[in-house]
């Protein structure tokens, strides 16, 4: 490692030397970073290793959590129109189709930093055939970056990105759009940055780990209102 | 919680009811995430343990790389110099003046997440009277965010905030100034938005871990001319 050393550039000659020039030097230094290199490693080990046993953990509360959400009258839907960034990108057609969504997960790979998943699960619904569309990343070094979407088996004439990308925006509720995806589906179906998929990055982070909040509307302006009495 | 909802906004009316309505199911989902939350802060802390115990485990290390770094002329103020954004920053007077620069050392805080501080330690040197100049980030809920610097004790004359802000930019190297701030004790000297210090970042996360990296400087040039022999 030392053999490296090709050239050392020296900021300037009128350095003071506190000590001699000491060749030893730069070897002991780079055995120490070596030891310090190699700590940081176990630290990363370590630290993946209790997110997996956290993740394990989690896993079947997360499930029986899916299973308590079939009971909620359109919990899914519902978080996701009261979700400010995923409402934007909601066509109301979309979100009749979301009717049908009866189960979210969203599952990190083993090797956590590899990559992750997005399942989305449906009834049978009038727009397609799919019992499940899956949106799945691949960030590891080696695999990724790269993301893929489940072919959606659109029903006749129910095909959503032609027909809501295709007509002028029906915007009803007069929403923002930030964000660089027309709509839920186009987003769905969009693997051209898997690095910044902002929709996906928000249900994995945000959403799926606390969706309750979003289910659940703040009645602010009812509150207001009594003050006002 | 389950109190806290006063309006669960639906969808649409058009919603299929695959179950009953059950009113049950929300204080079932409130209890269930309830768990979910209690292991994530578990998960939290046990990771905070690992990052603490690594610290406690690395830092006689850094104390020893510190010893060794002292017998290496110029160690630190050319490893600076040949960092690519600190270089920006750094005016050659400036350069003169960390010719002086014995050591330096980034403390995390116990709580880490709270904030750091960067320990600069001077030999005796023409410019200021100071044996360490810290700049240190409070970035805890409860205390930050907020940085402080030591104040420099100039010796007089020597003020390099005013000698080298006042003047127009003696630029002798060209170096493209992509950063905010003009110069390095600018930048040291500045506090106005600490949770965006990129230098102090780069610092901590970047030159800190592995300063050897600057130090040496890989011979490009120079290899690419012998493929061209
Ligand atoms: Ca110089
Ligand atoms: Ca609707
Ligand atoms: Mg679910
Ligand atoms: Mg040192």
């Amino acid at each position: 490692m030392a053999s490296a050393a090709k050239r050392a550039k020296g900021a300037g000659d009128a350095a003071p030397h506190s000590a001699e020039e000491d060749p030893e030097a730069l070897e002991q230094f780079d055995a120490c970073q070596n030891e310090i290199d190699a700590l940081n490693e176990k630290a990363s080990e370590e630290i993946l290793k209790v997110e997996q046993k956290y993740n394990k953990l989690r896993k079947p509360l997360f499930e029986k959590r899916g299973e308590i959400v079939k009971r909620i009258n359109q919990f899914w839907v519902t978080a996701f129109t009261n979700h400010p960034q995923i409402a934007e990108i909601l066509e109301d057609e979309e979100e009749e189709c979301l009717l049908h969504l009866t189960k979210l997960e969203v599952e990190e790979f083993e090797d956590i930093k590899s990559g992750y998943r997005i399942n989305f699960h449906f009834d049978e619904n009038p727009y397609f055939d799919n019992k499940v569309l899956t949106k799945e990343f691949h960030l590891g070094t080696t695999t990724g970056p790269s993301s893929v979407s489940t072919t959606i088996q659109w029903k006749e004439g129910k095909n959503l990105l032609k027909t809501l990308l295709t007509k002028p925006f029906n915007n009803k509720n007069k929403r923002k759009r930030n964000l660089e995806y027309k709509t839920f589906f186009d987003w769905f179906t969009d693997n051209s940055d898997p690095v910044n998929d902002e929709i996906a990055e928000l249900i994995k982070d945000d959403l799926w780990p606390n969706p309750l909040q979003y289910y659940l509307v703040p009645d602010i302006e009812v509150e207001a209102e009594d003050n006002d009495d």
